[in-house]
This record gives C-alpha cells, sequence and structure tokens, in this order.
C-alpha cells in the first residue's frame, strides 16, 4: 500500500444522502457540523438517492468528487443497517476524504483507486476520547457522521486517529460494466430530472467502436454529441459531463418513454 | 420569570417554512440576510413543512434546534395570516432564538419552556427605527423577519429592542401526549422521507411500559430498538433519533401501508 | 450607451436552474465555484423553474434580484441549446451582474435596463487564458459558468475580460403585458409551491383601474390585498411581494381548481 497524500483538508464538506428534504434530517447533521466547525463550508450534494440503496451515492460519489477543491470530505449517508454492527469507514483517495458506512457505497471507489487509497475503519470505542455524544439507534449520520467529519474538515483529527487501518471493504452492489471484442455491457444506475438514464458505462470503453450504438429494452439508439444532435422527441445516447453513458431523448423524458429503470441492462454495439 | 441568558448569538440562522422549493421566496430572504449580515452562515432547516399548519414547523424546530450551537436563530415562516393583525414574537429559550408569528407554532416550545424563556413581541411601529423596509402585505418571512433575524444574529439588535416583553403566546395547535396508568397517548405529527410517521409522544412517557406496543389504525406493533430489528415489509415502532416515538415498516413505507396521517391518532400500552 | 457602475463585486452568488435535485449537478457547480473562489457565499435562488423554458427562470431573476446586495453575481442555466453555438453573455444592471445562455431567458431584464445595462458575450477563444477546463459537450453551468461567475465574484475577473460588448441579445421568449384604456393583458408564468398563480403583469399596470378585477379561465376574481381578505376556497387576486398579479384560492391551489397553466391569459379590468 503506498503512501497517501499528505493530510490537508480544505474547509469544505459535502454531504450525499437518500434522505430527502422533509424534516430537519440533513440540517441536523449541519448542525452538528458548524458547532464543532464555524468555518465550515457545507455543500448538498444530494438528498434524493434512492432510498436504501447506496449503490446510487456511491456512483454519483465517485463521479463528482473530483469537481470539489482537493482536501474536501464528503460524507454520504445511505444506512439501512443503522444500529447495527456494520461498520463505518473513513476514505482517503485521490487527496479527497470519504466518510461512510461500510456497506458497499464506497465500494466502487476503493476498487477504483486501488493501491493509491487508505481506509481506516472507525472504532467505536474511541467514541469518549472523540468527544462524541452517546449515538441514537437510528441516525448516525448526525451523532457520528457529523462530528468526525466537522474534526477531520477543520484538520482536527487525523484519520488514523478515528480507528485502525483496514485493508478490505465491503463490495460494491452493482458489477463494473465490461468489454468485449463485440461490445460493452453495463446498467442503468438512476435518472436525472430530465429523465435522462445515466449508465454506469464510462465513456473510454467506447474507445475503437465505431459509431457506436446503444441497445436497451429493444431500441437501438445512435451514440451522438449532445442533446440538440436530435430533434425533439428522438432518442439519442451520449457520454455525458460525468464521463458515462447516458439515454436521452430530446426535450422529453427517456425514462418516461422508455419505461426502464435502475438496474436495466445496456448495451453499446459498432453501428 | 427568571432571567434570560446573556446575548450571545453566534450567527448561525436557520429556516423553518411551508414555502417549498418553487420560486426565489425562501432564496430572497437569504438575499437580505446577507445584505444586512455578510457573514451569516444559513442553514436551511426544511421547507417542506405541511403548508398553512404551524404545528409540523413547530413539532420539527423544538425538536431539532438543540443540534445548533447555542446562539442560533431559527426563523420560523408558516404564515397563513400575514398581512393581518397577527402578532411576530421572539423567543429566548435555552440559549437559542426563535422568531415567529405568533400562530401558535411557537406555543409547545414555549409550553416546555416555562419561565425560563422570555418571549419579545415585535412592535410594527419601530420599523423605521430598526431600519426595516415597507412590507408587503404577503411575504414578511422576507420583509421583516428576515431583517429582525440578520440583526439579531450579528449582535446589533437585542431582543428587548423589538418590542417589549409579553407573558403569554398563541396556544399550540396539538394538545400534548398524555400518559395515564394504562398507557400514553398522542398523535402523529407527520411523515418523513421513508414514510415512517413520526408521533409527538416523547420516548421517556414509555419509561415503565413492560414491553411497549403502539395501537395505530386497528395495527399491534411492537416497540423495538432499530429499524434492522423487524424483518422487511414488517411494520415497527421505534423512539427516534429526534426522542419521539415513531412508527416504520422495514424498507417500506408505513404510511402508505397503513394509510394513516397526520392527526391519527397513536396508543401505547404495556405488551 | 451610459457608462455601467463601478465594479464591485460582494462575494455573493446566486444559483437558478431548471436541474432539479436529483444528482449532482447543481453541487458540482459550487464545487467548482469554491476551488476557485473559498470564500464564495453561494445561494439557490431556485432549481425547479420548468425544464428547457427560460422565461420562467428569466422571470424570477428579474423580479427577485434585488433583494440580494449590489455586486450579486447570479447565474442562470436553462440551457436547453448547450454545445451548440449558442451564445454566452455576462449583463451588468442595477450593479448587479447576470451571467446566462443568450437565449431569451435575460431577453426581458435587459429589455427593461435599456441604455442603463452593458452586455459583454463570453469569447470561447478565451477559456485557455482565462483558466477554463476544457468543457463538457453537454453541461457549461459546470465548466464555463461555474469558474466565470467565481472570477467575477471574486473580482479578479472584470466583465470586459470576458469578451466583446454587444448590443443585442436574444429576445425574451414572453411579451410584456399591455395597457389600453380599458384593461391590462398578461399571461401567468408558472404557480408556486401553494398552487398560486405568478402572472407576469406588474402591479403598477393596475394603477387608474377601479375596483380590479382579473379575468381568467372564464372566472372574474377580485382584486384583494391579502390571503387573508378571502374566505376558504374563495379565489382572489393581488399584487403580490414581488409585485405581480397573482391569482390565489385561500387555503387552496388556484392552479389546481382553475386547471389553468403557464401561458394562459389574464385581463385585468376595473370591477
Amino acid at each position: 500500500m503506498s503512501t497517501p497524500a499528505p493530510f490537508a483538508p480544505c474547509g469544505v464538506i459535502t454531504l450525499i444522502t437518500d434522505l430527502g428534504h422533509k424534516g430537519p434530517y440533513v440540517a441536523s447533521m449541519k448542525g452538528v457540523m458548524l458547532g464543532r466547525f464555524p468555518d465550515a463550508r457545507i455543500v448538498d450534494l444530494t438528498h434524493d438517492t434512492l432510498v436504501h440503496w447506496p449503490a446510487e451515492a456511491g456512483f454519483w460519489l465517485r463521479r463528482s468528487y473530483r469537481y470539489f477543491p482537493p482536501g474536501t470530505v464528503h460524507v454520504a449517508i445511505v444506512d439501512p443497517g443503522v444500529g447495527t454492527s456494520r461498520d463505518i469507514i473513513l476514505v482517503q483517495a485521490d487527496r479527497h476524504y470519504f466518510l461512510a458506512p461500510d456497506n458497499g457505497l464506497l465500494g466502487g471507489l476503493v476498487e477504483a483507486a486501488g493501491t493509491t487509497c487508505v481506509v481506516h475503519r472507525y472504532d467505536r470505542h474511541r467514541a469518549h476520547n472523540l468527544g462524541l455524544p452517546e449515538p441514537s439507534a437510528t441516525f448516525h449520520g448526525r451523532d457520528i457522521f457529523a462530528p468526525l467529519a466537522a474534526d477531520v474538515a477543520r484538520g482536527k483529527l487525523k484519520p488514523s486517529a478515528i480507528g485502525p487501518q483496514i485493508r478490505d471493504v465491503v463490495p460494491a452492489w452493482v458489477d463494473e460494466p465490461t468489454k468485449s471484442a463485440r461490445d460493452v455491457r453495463g446498467v442503468v444506475i438512476t435518472s436525472d430530472h430530465f429523465g435522462n438514464l445515466i449508465t454506469n458505462i464510462d465513456g473510454h470503453l467506447l474507445d475503437g467502436l465505431n459509431e457506436p450504438v446503444a441497445e436497451v429494452s429493444g431500441h437501438r439508439i445512435p451514440v451522438v454529441r449532445t442533446y440538440a444532435d436530435a430533434t425533439p422527441g428522438e432518442y439519442l445516447a451520449l457520454v455525458n459531463s460525468f464521463g458515462v453513458v447516458e439515454i436521452a431523448r430530446a426535450e422529453e423524458s427517456a425514462a418516461d418513454g422508455l419505461g426502464v429503470q435502475r438496474g436495466a441492462p445496456v448495451r453499446i454495439v459498432a453501428g
């Protein structure tokens, strides 16, 4: 395992959860953070990931963290196992910090980072010494993750102080896409506000495919450059701004039009 | 009435409203605040409380304020009486500040705080001296609450400067739960993003009940410790992270499953 | 064309988009901004404007910018033409800065400001010198607008540095309301969280109309002062807190009750 980058938090914290916008759940995490780190700059990544499914939050985190400054602490709370013995991990990768339940949410990110990432497991026996409150049984986001993230983000708490370094984490919920001589295969992870279907197929996997076409739900959809390359109502595929293949319908919702949801298989072939 | 804590705002302001996320309503409150107090740190508590029903906002505020630093100013805007003669009050309790219409929203909080809280009523004749604009008839959140909150939060405006101290406020919309030798009775206040039903029954009221069971809508539901203590699809009750009884359904929505809404009676008995 | 106000950004940035709350789209814009301008204070105006229809975002921006401090940079992303040759413009008006695609979004604001505003067109050939990344084909909000806005907001980038000054912009999508001796005519632009219908009719246009009445969808609805001037269930019209005529239904949704949507004609006559 290689040497991690020097510990250099920048004071920015992002939050990605499945908590939605009702009630003071996310806000109380922010309150705890501001109590410990008054100058924290907290950004909501999104709170509308699919509930109880860590894969979507993990996907978006892995695809978006690099748009934040190095030293950002990213907190991900999709935590159906809260109150059980599931672990909490802090991952250092690519000069960013990621704090999440060890339930597969960070599995893909850790796997992709390989030996360049360092993982620490939170040791709950250190809670008192770390100044953490007695946690509730159902909201560790506020009672454990928020204070840890705040203390890491303000530079007070080094990753090694939260617990021992570990090697293995719970693997990702969704297999990585595969590439063969004939095609690239992946799945739909989620849809966005416009009804565009977001897959886990990295655009680089299309290299070498001539005039690529996406096959999904019985449709053959050409891969183009941008939305305006199709006429209104027409389906199109493109490598989107987060670097993955996306299925869209010009000025309409591909999710509604195709009746396709997360997990749906997508295949890219030469046209 | 006892002596209030020293005036010590911390620069944090929270907002809880029924204004939702469409249009620039909440944002224009923040703009006004930043104009008067550039260093304000503003947190959205939630804007999805039930419209025109101050009870939900009051409930969440009372249950969540303590996760923010002492000296936080909490602004609550559920204000169907805007533009009428309803009053505006600033409450000091437990080293926090609460600014809301006097329409029952803060009734429960003031009653619970008892003689330890201090209430001032905004005197609209002081508007000019306080540097407030001529208010619109329909959005005092932006025109009165936002500038007052900003000035209190930056320490420029002492509560006594906004108007006279008063003793009584409009009472809460929902009765406090009751406890008898045989049971504890309360109601559902709201549901969260997962469809969990949130009641107003404080967990401490269950002390002394052996193996407590929640009765709601003809169902008998055991009180357990955390969500994972039930199998998927099973109903469960627990004392949640805000200290009140919650009715949930493992990995599903209790609100949908039970067809129960705010105001529904809930009874807790020994099992 | 008159002399613009001195360049004096205040460090506040607002965002108005049609990107919704799913995925890290808006958040990644904020990440880019914080990377270039760590002290930026970023406020979400709203992300729930009608998708692909710049008119609503332009309407709200024009009606709400003045509640922010002078020197605020307002970024508007409703950008169906992303990745095509559509231009990007930076408008200085009334001591505020507005950055948007040149697709009509700012047409009404520029027209209203007349000779008091100054418009610069972003020259994409300056991207490298401005330190901008190679943009994606589908998300200029993050790759072009966010870095430009951050650099303008922190005072590093004068408007003239982004490209040449221009005179004409793409006109607004919706005609301005008209006033005759007999009536005032406009349209519904959007609805709010309560189902109130927001028109583009400025309240000043009602000056001189005796006991004005709004005609919409076959209904005649009196113009009153505030919501509480009608009994529950009754329709009412009023000049709202953003200075335009609004059609409401006391404690209910006028949008649902009238079955009326954006674009619906509204006529105000003497009663």
